[in-house]
């Protein structure tokens, strides 16, 4: 190290001081190939051994978005409720309604087989950055460099998939400043084990969710089948029912989706300001239409269930996150990351014009996006039409545009790496609910025609004199693709098909495919190419200066977060580090039992069973974020002691920037998911697959 | 009349046959000084006297915005429960809550006395036109015309005060083409006589608002006093308990709100594409806030239950007016009707030109508002400061500034006319709930930072470095205004105690002030002042071109509409004319008596005792709008057959034009009242009282 990058790195440590910036306590979702060796070792005096590591990162499972593990050598996984629901609600019938009542297999011939689940271990990791850089390096055009790095994308990914057999994904890390090139095993045979009540699953509903003290029952339990038969999986995690203890370090491992850490002050403020209120407009009345839609009958009421939990989650987790943002102090921390990493960078000329350079990049696409948001947003990401049926439509007419193209020149989600999965979505059989489509349907395009102008031409064609709600019940009545047959046959033929079909809601996909396309076009060569080189140059910028001490933003794939069991001052309260089943029994009973705080009859019925005093729920320092839901706690020993299914308000703003004064993430105890499965479930031969690791 | 105008009027009445514009069969809120005498002689045969017109308008009341009737000779008054249920609301005690259980005085000590009512009869009309028009007549800036007419309207009320005693109000009729003298009674010693339980005053909720088949009780009784006895009200309405049959003519009177029916196609588009969205957002806001803020737990539920409603309600009136105004048809009939106009002034080169002047004005008033509009409807019109403690604080702000100015220089609410109502309301010891008062703040004064920007420079002076939340909750903590004695102590005091108070309320009301006042000004003059001019020239024109065929737009005072009981197609369906009790409770044993489908443990225990055939509701094509509920429906005779509570989906577009297709006003039968309150609630005193008419 010369003298001059020493001094710098005094100046630095000292900001570092003076601002309280730098890695915090217990900040980071790290990634498996470059654990905070040094943070654990000096403050855990912990190391963790490659065993360890391939040990934990083996038992992990990606699952729809969210996250799950391995805790039998006999295929059995432990996620989330909240993660396996959309799994559980394919499964209703007129006379079965397992959400509602909960389901146990009393044997392995009892397990239910769902539709539509793809599950992913990550079997390896490769850096493929050097391949990448160098098919990039010839070419300076934004739209060029994009092709380019796509088409080698693709190129890595399908020699990977044609050599392993395994589902290879090349993953962007640091905005770009490294490629990973990850390899997975895939499992689409899973049955469901066991699910609790969704009572006592969500306990406490929309009102809790988010925060903490809490008493939820959060998990289910699947199985994965190879051939027929419970897959054997040697890497799984040994239960431990003492669970995680006050202070006790502890590890989670999983998938958060999307992080926002190196975002700069200007483009947060332009989340603040426009991303944020139109994301939550659009939640809002959404919420609005589903719960006037559940008032009205029972049967919408369950139909709508589960579209209406999304959509106060979502609600809920951005009125955190904008209350964050809305936050002089946050905006300070933020303010001061950034002015540290200038003062950082001043000592090198390159460096600091670079960091110039990179700031004013993000900041003209500001208005770059502003001006191509609205139409970006409604018809590229569909918010204009939000309905199953519709992106099954879009879905057929880009698929047979796509299809007759080279691999490399798809619009990425259909790619040869991607068509299984794609089919799959396609070709489920899951249930349609009309008059929920027509509803959703309604209040999508009320707010696409409130966000274009009632006069926009496209507007005018796409509602074809109607008003919206009139124009959503005739596309829902006239539409066949409710029928999986139809949409088979609509893929199997040929691409005159789709072409032709005078179904009207290919028609309308038909119609508004090529302004979307267009407007994704100019979004990437005039956001998200330019944002992603100039975030790159930020985080290359960190790296340089700041070395191992930066974890990359969270991009839905395997990460490792290390924290504390500790409990927190809240609004003038100390919040203790876990809640018992006392609390649950008590919180319910101030309620007087109505829901959302009900609680299933077993419940009631065996209370006398559990010990009062035992862990429900306990709360974290760990540095989490959606999609971590479901990830197993772990301890020292690699053994779980516990999963992970929520964060507090406070840990809202972590999508930004992480702060461990009040922000937790919350977990459900290992010792409650046994004792609840012993004691109110019956579910010995499941609670003793658990305990001994295998059937 | 001359041949040019008799040609005109020919070709006018084509237009009308083809486009089918024109007054439509029942369409019309009238004034009782000019009723459509020549509609009712042709399509009916009914020739109202100066007798029933004069006995129906003093048997009517206002009450709280909206209708009222009396029913009997000693005071007592029919109104709809969703009428009366402010007034219910401020009776809860924490043992009495008469919105759940209902209630019934079984004497008349038992009548319990309401406080902050104010009921007002209307005794007499008065045309002043001439004598403002006279005072206008010097001046042409539009400012000092505004101040001219606002200082003659305040001087003309106070003279008609001063001389009869009576609460005076100047009514601006055809925007301004007609001005009256109103002159009320005033009662304020209002006590509650019989309310039903709110399950069955709205049976169905928000679900069922605004539709039908309904199957609601929505009515109570009150009764006014005066010097401590019921007042003598020898003008009242004679009971009908045969109701209204299918077919037979009914009349309304009653308190329209108001109507927009002279709209340009220009300002009804931006009403369609700024305004109404920016309302309805509000409204989801809010609803969204409320809902999650109720399930917290029972004792918020019932704290924000009646905001709530009144916010769902408002949400879905206009998500049906906006749903209209998406509909191409009735932008087509609005379009005719302004081609109409045109055609049948080209004749006359002044009106032509007068025409095409007041659309442009009226086109340019739009940006001028489109200018002010966020600052205006955020400051002036309090949203961004959604809370009954800063409307106190307003109050007293600006009390104390406007007392000391001269009468008709004052803001329009603070003349002596209005300052005893003022002070009531801010004398009266109404509920405060500083939970819902802070979660009402913090979601408006998030919106308010959204809308205006997270930078504004009033925005941070507001905000005072905090988050909305924070911010609202240290408000309302902060604040002494929910003591009454408190406020009673600023008004009475000088007005320095005001200017010098640290109540963080009035600070921030006094912070805003300006600006506030500002946008208030700079809205009347660019804005308010031109439309107004305009709309009154258009007003003027229909007179002159169509004569006494045209009713002006609702204001808020008393009218009279006509119509026919009748049933109507409805998506696909016939709709009878009425419901009867075996429907509702069909219609909740449908919904397993689930709420909003619940019924009150009497009506279920004695539903033998009904007539299940009996009509309980009933559908009529009067021409109603918000501020009609509880007006009387009364026959030829002039006898009470019902009383309207609502109208029909398809009638919520009335607010910009009239059909009679499928909008329909819906009303509780006559019959149906006096049978609930003999058979379900043994109230056989209060039913013999309204078939007597008297006690």
């Amino acid at each position: 190290m010369n003298h001059r990058r020493f001094a710098c790195f005094i100046a630095v440590a000292l900001a570092f001081a003076f601002f309280g910036f730098s890695i915090q306590a217990d900040e980071g979702m790290w990634l498996f190939t470059d654990p905070p060796r040094k943070e654990l070792k000096e403050k855990y005096n912990f190391e963790p051994s490659k065993e360890w590591l391939d040990h934990l990162r083996l038992s992990c499972v990606r699952f729809n978005g969210g996250s799950a593990s391995f805790v039998s050598g006999d295929g059995l996984l432990l996620t989330n409720h909240h993660v396996g629901m959309y799994a559980i609600h394919k499964l209703w019938t007129p006379d079965r309604d397992l959400l509602e009542t909960g389901f146990l297999a009393r044997s392995r011939e009892e397990e239910l087989k769902c539709s539509g689940v793809e599950l992913n271990v990550l079997m390896s990791v490769e850096e493929v950055s050097e391949r990448i850089e160098k098919a990039l390096a010839p070419f300076s055009d934004p739209a060029e460099r994009a092709r380019r790095r796509r088409a080698e994308m693709t190129a890595i990914e399908s020699e990977s998939f044609f050599e392993t057999g395994l589902k290879s994904e090349v993953v962007t890390l640091y905005h770009g400043g490294l490629y990973h090139l990850y390899r997975y095993k895939v499992y689409t045979d899973v049955r469901l084990v066991f699910a609790p009540e969704e009572s006592i699953a969500s306990f406490g509903g929309d009102p809790d969710n988010f925060e903490y003290p809490r008493c939820d029952l959060d998990v289910c339990f699947f199985r994965v089948y190879e051939d027929g038969n419970p897959a054997k999986t040697p890497h799984y995690l040994k239960w431990n029912s003492t669970g995680a203890r006050d202070g006790e370090l502890v590890f989670m491992a999983g998938h958060p989706g999307r992080t926002e850490r190196l975002k700069t002050v200007k483009h947060l403020e332009y989340i603040r300001d426009v991303e944020m209120p139109a994301a939550m407009d659009k939640l809002r009345r959404l919420e609005v239409a589903l719960l006037a839609f559940s008032q009205r009958n029972a049967e919408n009421a369950r139909c709508a269930g589960i579209a209406l939990r999304g959509t106060q989650n979502g609600r809920k987790a951005r009125l955190g996150m904008l209350a964050g943002l809305q936050d002089p102090e946050i905006m300070k921390i933020k303010r001061d990351e950034e002015e540290t990493l200038r003062r950082a960078a001043a000592d090198d000329p390159k460096m600091a014009a670079d960091f110039e350079a990179a700031l004013h990049t993000i900041e003209k696409t500001l208005p770059a996006y502003d001006k191509i948001r609205v139409e970006y947003e409604m018809l590229e990401q569909g918010e204009a039409f939000h309905s199953t049926l519709f992106n099954y439509a879009r879905t057929l007419v880009r698929m047979a545009d796509e299809l007759s193209k080279p691999n490399e020149e798809r619009l990425r989600e259909f790619r040869d790496s991607n068509l299984e999965a794609l089919k799959r979505g396609l070709f489920t059989d899951t249930p349609i609910f009309p008059d929920l489509e027509s509803e959703m349907l309604s209040c999508s395009l009320s707010m696409y025609t409130e966000r274009m102008g009632y006069d926009d031409p496209l507007v005018r064609r796409v509602m074809e004199d109607c008003s919206p709600s009139r124009r959503a019940k005739l596309l829902v009545r006239g539409t066949l693709l409710a029928d999986a047959d139809v949409r088979c046959g609509l893929v199997e033929g040929d691409a005159a098909a789709v072409a032709e079909s005078n179904d009207p809601m290919i028609q309308l996909a038909r119609l508004v495919d090529a302004p979307a396309r267009a407007a994704r076009k100019t979004y990437e060569q005039a956001v998200g190419e330019p944002r992603n080189r100039a975030y790159g140059m930020l985080a290359d910028l960190r790296f340089k200066l700041f070395g191992e001490s930066i974890y990359p933003d969270a991009t839905g794939t395997l990460r490792l977060s290390f924290g504390t069991v500790k409990g927190y001052w809240g609004d003038g309260k100390w919040e203790a580090p876990s809640t018992t089943f006392g609390r649950l029994f008590y919180t319910a009973e101030m309620h007087q039992f109505a829901p959302p705080y009900s609680l299933p009859k077993e419940w009631i019925e065996r209370r006398g069973r559990l010990d009062e005093m035992a862990p429900l729920n306990f709360v974290s320092t760990n540095d989490i974020i959606g999609g971590n839901s479901g990830s197993p706690a772990v301890n020292r020993d690699g053994e779980l002691v516990g999963i992970v299914f929520d964060g507090n308000l406070a840990s809202l703003v972590w999508d930004y920037v992480y702060t461990m004064k009040q922000g937790r993430a919350v977990s459900v105890h290992a010792g409650a998911i046994v004792e609840s499965l012993r004691k109110i479930y019956d579910a010995d031969r499941l609670a003793d697959e658990l305990q001994h690791g295998s059937l």
